[in-house]
């Protein structure tokens, strides 16, 4: 068992054999994590990450968290109340196994000889990390969008473990045009020469496939009023009649695109995006609806009215599937101009709902 | 003067000189159209066409047109009532001057040494074909997306010309998302290393990065709603786990991609979507709304509720600034799920709205 670090440190644990839903299985997974807080037996929540988080999700160590306003003392999910644990999920990049890692067999970058990864998998994989840690109940698994989509999934799959979930920003199963969204980016990817087939690690990664990509993410997660209000027609550039010059909202989006190529694998994004649309709470059970109802604990769903990358209603949907068979199922419409990433900025209105829930639910 | 055909034939003229409003001038530019119906001095109508639009807005030799459910026998623009004109901008790749012409200095084509054009100089150039079939009045100028940039500017300019004006899905003036819509399609054609920085008119055109714009466009062209009731998570290929395999509407999506590219010119693309970006209204004047009012023609201004490339507010806002100036502006909202491609594919609602503009304003 490991011992319980309460800082925000880096820690890891190996997964002696995982095999993937695809079928594939590796052997010595590695599965990167921090915890927060003192563990006293029941006190245990576990935030689940994002496309681009990481397992650092509360201030520490003198870098911020990417939810550190949600998450730290004080905050609604209260280091000095709970226990938090955060994973990298696998396939990441940020010390979890994934495309990055060495391949132990070849010496070299799995690249794209990594398994296809589902939502699934990157629960089935933090399950191991419980035992690790002794933890046998979850008061909570939390996280929006991706990890709202782990969270739905860890609900479905481990009933006797989760006593709850706080879900925001994501969808019980993936909708095409958000399917197209992410097939175009990671097409822009793709298109990039340096990408190589995935075999990048040695010549250098695809940074303006990566960059394109992010950009093409951003528009989806925040709302048209936001960038309207922001931006507006605002100039960035010297030569209005050029080809290459750029408005205030271009300038903009090509900062957080090169932002995320010097530090995130192109290889990752492209799994992570992958397992996104793959998401179906329905496969394997014979309708979406009974798919959804395998989800028995207490339910926080959270919708944006903006969200342009996940609709509000396919949280509604979810919410509204459960609300018969599980009364401790409420529904949340936040009213808010910053679209899909609402859950990382709405802050105040999300504490509340997340507090009352919490406290509703003993918690 | 040109004589005047009646069956949607390609024609051209040549417009000795012409001066762009970045400051450059070309000689010898020349513009295609095409007419329909016989012309008896007061029944022209102008149609102006969007991003991948040609001449060719009616049936005839054979080929269907563009919007030939509008335009045509019977149709609410009646080529039987109307003399009907249509041109392909200039800039554009389907018979006018563009970067894909030939530059007489050099020999080779312009590439993106043709001058960025604006939504002005396409109006401007158009106007020297009026003088040209002796065409004086309009009884209207009609088009949807930026054929209806190009009708509003025609109101705009050439007041003393412009009876009417039907403008469909576009706004006064482009806004920050709908730029960042369209940057990042640019720079997937620029991603693709057969681009060449425009010069592949020898070496081959950039075919991916065409088919993963026309992708990026066309996911704004429809709505959430229409992808998820045609397409639902109907699976194209087929290995489900696989990085590579795709939904239907990746499937369908990349057909749409690749049948652009076997016949639209990538720097064509680049420079009318620039064009897009740079189109405002007020640019010139003392404030958009003073812009907008230069209209002073009866107006129909359409717009469609699930539009996410130019959300129904800003065909609003158009209307709005217009009503206190202009008593013969009309603000109709269409209810469809189609999307922005409304303008192509709601006929049954256009043909009424459009048909009852038409004769309220005996035209």
């Amino acid at each position: 068992m490991k011992a319980i670090l309460e800082t925000g440190e880096k820690q890891q644990i190996i997964i002696d054999s995982f095999r993937f839903d695809c079928g594939a299985r590796l052997e010595n997974l590695e599965l990167c994590y921090e915890t927060w807080g003192s563990y006293r037996g029941d006190n245990a929540i576990l935030i689940t990450h994002a496309l681009t988080g990481t397992s650092h999700v509360a201030a520490g160590n003198g870098r911020p968290g990417w939810w550190q306003n949600l998450v730290g003392p004080g905050c609604v999910f209260d280091t000095e109340r709970y226990f938090i644990i955060c994973a990298n999920v696998i396939g990441g990049c940020s010390g979890s196994s994934g495309p990055a890692s060495l391949n132990p067999i070849t010496g070299k970058p799995y690249g794209t000889s990594f398994p296809v990864i589902t939502i699934r998998d990157m629960v089935r994989a933090a399950r191991h990390l419980l035992d690790e840690l002794g933890v046998s109940r979850l008061r909570s698994v939390a996280g929006g969008s991706m990890g709202a989509m782990q969270a739905m999934e860890w609900a479905a799959l481990y009933p006797e473990i989760v006593d709850s979930i706080v879900i925001m920003a994501a969808p019980g199963r993936a909708y095409p045009q958000s399917i197209a969204y992410r097939k175009t980016q990671r097409q822009a990817i793709m298109l990039d020469p340096a990408w190589n087939n995935g075999n990048y690690y040695e010549s250098g990664p695809p940074l303006d496939g990566i960059e394109l990509a992010r950009q093409m993410g951003f528009i989806t997660y925040r709302s048209e009023k936001h960038f309207a209000e922001r931006f507006g027609r605002q100039f960035a550039d010297k030569d209005f009649f050029d080809l290459h010059a750029r408005f205030e909202i271009e300038a903009y989006l090509q900062h957080h695109g090169r932002k995320l190529g010097t530090w995130f694998d192109a290889n990752t994004y492209l799994y992570l995006s992958k397992a996104m649309d793959l998401f179906d709470l329905g496969l394997g059970c014979s309708s979406f609806a009974e798919g959804v109802r395998r989800i028995k604990a207490p339910a926080c769903v959270i919708g944006f009215d903006s969200d342009l990358l996940f609709p509000l209603y396919q949280q509604k949907e979810i919410a509204d599937l459960l609300a018969p068979y599980n009364p401790r199922v409420s529904f949340h419409e936040v009213k808010t101009e910053f679209g899909h990433d609402a859950f990382l900025l709405e802050t105040e209105q999300l504490s509340n709902i997340v507090g009352d829930f919490l406290n509703q639910n003993d918690i």
